[in-house]
């Protein structure tokens, strides 16, 4: 059994082991759908089913308030620095990530939680980052549509997948652009408890059923 | 011409004219992708577009940053006692709207608004404070689902709609719950731009057309 299958939901009691933790990172210049579409439906997930045994908080490098693409300011609980072990790490994308991608800082920050982290998430051009850093190397993944060319020219093995909402490559799940990232916070939950659970979140969020 | 009318796109130039304001209503409690939806939205329209003369910020009741109701601080650009003029007010929901259904305050303020705002908006449970507040007398509305019977309660003359997203009764639009503030806030800029910037902003965020 790898890190992979240790994030599926399981029956032992919450109990038994320490709470899991799911960290979103906030930065400066972040689109705010991104972080706050998967926050919206993890964090109503884990405030309404905290017997399911998970919690999310915002991280930011030095935990510091972020201002927004769209100059939201967004609250971080935590900087890198005294951040909880982590169980699954969401990286939004947004403007912001376009200096990220020759941030050797940050991209060493996101090779350490790759060695770390079970379970690597990302929210439109968040998966460009980890395409800079080196963690996409083979695998299947997607990110905003307007920036799948730029996920290829960053790492050309990356078998891009051009039309779905997010793509689940076991200890790696990318997502389209923006919105893409409800849909991939619903599969989370699906994913993380059961498919129930994802299904109240979403009648909760009254988020449409995606088309394709 | 009524108020209502001029809240319709025109073509007279930027210039003719002071550049028009959107406000959204953050407080503590407020449920955060109510908020967040339709800035996303309305912000990418308005930062992008600027030549169609539209601004959107973030106001709450002291000015301060509020706590959502699922942990997250939003922060907010205006305080109610320096808020520029508006001509569009979003009022999202969320937990925090029941003690403001008991507000004097909060609700006298939000008369003031209809009295002086052109067109008054709400996302999800947002409309049940504009119910109380006397705002929905024999008016179309919406809210989440899970709260029809409550705004039926506050004012039995609304005439519910209780299978919209969203629903336009001129200079009132109210929205279903939380992701429906995304499909509010496009009509939005379908109405107060066209309908082709409304597509644009759909397709950069890669929100799904709703199935109904």
């Amino acid at each position: 059994m790898n890190d992979r299958h240790c994030l599926e939901a399981d029956d032992s009691s919450p109990d038994d082991r320490r709470r899991r933790q799911i960290g979103l990172i906030l930065f400066n210049g972040v689109e705010e759908l991104d972080a706050v579409g998967p926050w919206e439906v993890l964090s109503a997930w884990t405030q309404q089913h905290p017997e399911d045994g998970w919690d999310i908080f915002c991280l930011s490098t030095d935990g510091r308030p972020v201002r927004g693409a769209r100059s939201l300011m967004l609250g971080a609980q935590h900087s890198i620095d005294d951040v909880p072990v982590m169980d699954v790490l969401v990286h939004p994308g947004g403007p912001g990530i376009r200096p990220m991608l020759h941030d050797h800082n940050h991209l060493e920050w996101v090779r350490r939680q790759r060695a770390a982290v079970p379970l690597m998430t990302s929210v439109s051009t968040g998966s460009l980052v980890y395409a800079a850093a080196g963690l996409l190397v083979g695998r299947r993944a997607t990110t905003h549509w307007d920036s799948l060319n730029l996920l290829s020219e960053l790492d050309p093995t990356v078998v891009t997948d051009v039309s779905s909402r997010f793509v689940d490559d076991g200890d790696l799940i990318t997502s389209a652009g923006v919105s893409s990232g409800i849909d991939m916070a619903l599969h989370l939950v699906a994913r993380l408890a059961d498919v129930e659970r994802a299904r109240t979140v979403r009648s909760e969020i009254q988020y449409p059923v995606p088309p394709i």
